[in-house]
């Protein structure tokens, strides 16, 4: 048993990080929403308008994110080992970083084409959020660490689903696409789609990591 | 309290880091400032120069975080806590990585123009590497953290104003440019830029967490 | 001396470690083997397996790098200190990513040439690949820090090799090459294949910063 753990069974452990870490998800999973509506919307003012929905939850996150370190910082007594919530905090961050960068790289560059594949993802970025959303809650009483790693094994299912999507995605691209500029703007937007499913999954590890520690 | 902070009340502190952050600060200021001068050059001679100059700070700045990683590995007891010194030490060389990577990828793709806000973007680089120089000197003695925090608070919004610029440009390049080539070597060269001034957040965020601690 | 030192005088070393890494490392070894073959080969059929063949050994890898964060969760005293472990383990597998990478970008990108500049740093990956092996074997008993330290030099060397390699085929091919779409998939191709080995140089550090620590 590491030392910090044996601090932990004879102290009162530090609750204030749940409700951050809820927070933060919670506005993960509304971002992720709103790029699902983004990709689905033709109308041009309801994207701008998600676009920037979309930029106001990246600074509402940053906020929790900076909010979640400066606790780290003060408390001595962490629920889980330090370097755990440092993980946990800056992964998720990096989630809510890749949602917007689609919704800011579809701002940018714009496409003359929303793949069906974008649309796709999207929902596998959303359903993987919803996952993290619910292995984060449980982490607040442990009561059932089973059912927290049965999120993180859909995270891990979504994440393969969405590989298969990028690769059959970026196979066609490269083989049918002969506009190299809008070839270039698709392939960037589909890598920041599979890129924040990557992440997902980095913050689902981190939970198992932090499961295996206290099991 | 954390325990490496007893410690640091107790024992005199290991001052030999000041001088090795100062130093690659100082190089870095200066890596900077031939970016600058590279990007506003004409002569080919010059532009091969100021490549070559880049290049050699580069080399120097790598030596500067082999003697502090080095003495890190030695001390025992150190004046800020040990993972924040190997922060500071590696976003330092990163941001140095990239100011170099800008002047290796000119010399790599020839691009056909210097966009002004390639010019511009490299100022933002150089006042925000002055800002770090100042912020590390005052780490020194601390006598004024305000004063440091003012450094970081610049420093972050010398960010939002190149990512202004960095947004700004991708589009107009998305959009006008016609040649998928010229377009590639562009986007390649002003990612670079950008990703200068962001690390050097990256290293300023250290920097704060230092000043946290310390208060 | 830090005082997971003074533990690992007082106590017998775990040495579970070792046997995982060997594993890790020979995997790696004959992962970049097959990635040169693959790149050697005109048979369609034979790239096929080659490719499959590679994604084999990243899923073995996987699991052995899942292995090895396991064993370091369940641990106390560990024969060197707990983070270079961790950084050993990611860093290892990195390496293993990229090179399962460009094979996976042979087969979505399905590139005109295979550039004999590719096939050159197939094999610098794969020579690296074998002095990380000699190195990592190296630390089970310690007895030559010597001849660890020399094959992390050669490791360094390869990698400047590598980098001049590769400058020369960026400028190359952003000079000569005309079609953009062919330009985009030779581009990503051998930035992955530099990346192989600047990882693996990476992992070198990592061996060099457990020598220093113990010598």
């Amino acid at each position: 048993m590491r030392i910090s753990r044996i601090f932990q069974v004879l102290v009162p452990k530090e609750k204030k990080f749940f409700p951050l870490f809820e927070a933060d998800v919670e506005n993960i999973v509304d971002a992720a929403l709103l790029l699902n509506k983004l990709l689905l919307s033709t109308d041009p003012e309801m994207k701008e308008k998600y676009i920037a929905q979309i930029k106001d939850h990246e600074k509402k996150g940053d906020d929790i994110t900076h909010q979640i370190f400066d606790e780290l910082n003060k408390t001595f007594i962490t629920p889980f080992d330090r370097e755990d919530i440092y993980k946990l905090n800056s992964s998720l961050d990096d989630v809510l970083d890749y949602i917007n960068g689609v919704a800011l790289k579809i701002k940018m560059y714009k496409p003359k084409n929303i793949r069906p594949e974008f649309i796709e993802l999207s929902e596998l970025i959303l359903f993987s959020c919803r996952e993290l959303k619910n292995a984060i809650t449980g982490l607040r009483d442990l009561k059932h660490p089973q059912k927290i790693k049965e999120h993180c094994i859909r995270i891990n299912e979504i994440e393969n689903q969405a590989d298969d999507i990028y690769h059959y995605t970026i196979s066609e691209l490269f083989d049918k696409e002969k506009d190299a500029i809008e070839l270039i703007k698709q392939y960037e937007i589909i890598q920041n789609l599979e890129k924040a499913t990557d992440i997902a999954e980095d913050v689902s590890d981190v939970i198992k990591t932090i499961i295996v520690k206290i099991a």
